[in-house]
């Protein structure tokens, strides 16, 4: 998984009508050299500014319940805290 | 998913029967440091210029409705607005 | 699915059964800042010079009839020609 | 499989209850140029500090024994040595 | 497919048991501007400074006969030989 942060929302009209009132956020990688920004589907509430755990590839859509999903990037925690050794960054 | 702009069209004469009908689609990611083109299969009739959600991976096929594709990007939404909390981009 | 230019072949004796009869060419990326090199099967007669499309991952096998494949990328397109809007490059 | 160096913990409350009871530590990828952060499961009790071996996509599930799981990273294995011929990093 | 050196062997005692027996290679990546280093299993006797065939990702468990396996990338040739156009590399 990956860590990121919630930048925002997209909105699309037209789109495959499997991303019915589905939530699309924004989201800023964070673990990453150079940051990169994706779009990722929520189910659990993930609010603007926030740190989020992301989960890529086919099996995102294990978190939605929807095998036929044509979903590849879903937000599944929201991160209260990181507990990082500080000597192992030096 | 990634958001990208669509930048054109890929005409190729000889290909797997499974893309015959397929209309295919210049990109140009537009969410990495380093943008990235790539082409990808549109069902909703994205047009040049438009800002699209891509999905990728093995995942693309459910949008296709072909199981037995051989399709690893597909347009699946057109950007309406993109609405980000400027402050988090500082 | 990335657009690549084929530069050659290459030839391996012990290899997976699997890849047995396979053509295995050398590919150079051309969508990415930084080039890579990959090796694609190919099934549609793909000649050192032209411009690919290339498709990666576990759909890969779906153009090679073959679920039981290693193949995790295959040429499945040659290029014509791509058409792209000069003004969205700028 | 990429080589890792487990960094620490990560805490969520609000998350997919799929994740429950799963142990979720910060890894830095050590084989890379730029190296990376990400977030995998354990299952086998590795420690921060220690080198560790991830692996990443669909299969990772396949070592936690749940099919439906949307993870996408595990750590299947601590690296006691890796012996590596120096002549060929010249 | 990428193409790698095998550069030695990797060693963990602690590990999923599905790995059991399984040989670890270590390989650097040879194809891209930044060079990683991933670890493969192999299953037809590549040795230390060889180039080799790698494939990733879940199709990479199909050369290894166990679709249980949590294994993404398996060595599945050893190169003989590259045969490129020289032209096409300036």
């Amino acid at each position: 998984m990956i860590i990121g942060k919630v930048l925002g929302n997209v909105w699309a009209t037209k789109k495959d009508p499997k991303l019915n009132g589905r939530k699309l956020l924004v989201i800023r990688t964070t673990g990453t050299a150079g940051a990169e920004t994706i779009v990722a589907v929520d189910t659990i509430g993930a609010g603007i500014g926030e740190d989020v755990l992301v989960t890529k590839g086919s099996v995102a859509r294990n978190s939605l319940g929807d095998r036929d999903s044509p979903i590849d990037a879903v937000v599944i925690g929201i991160i209260d805290s990181l507990e990082v050794d500080e000597n192992l960054l030096k």
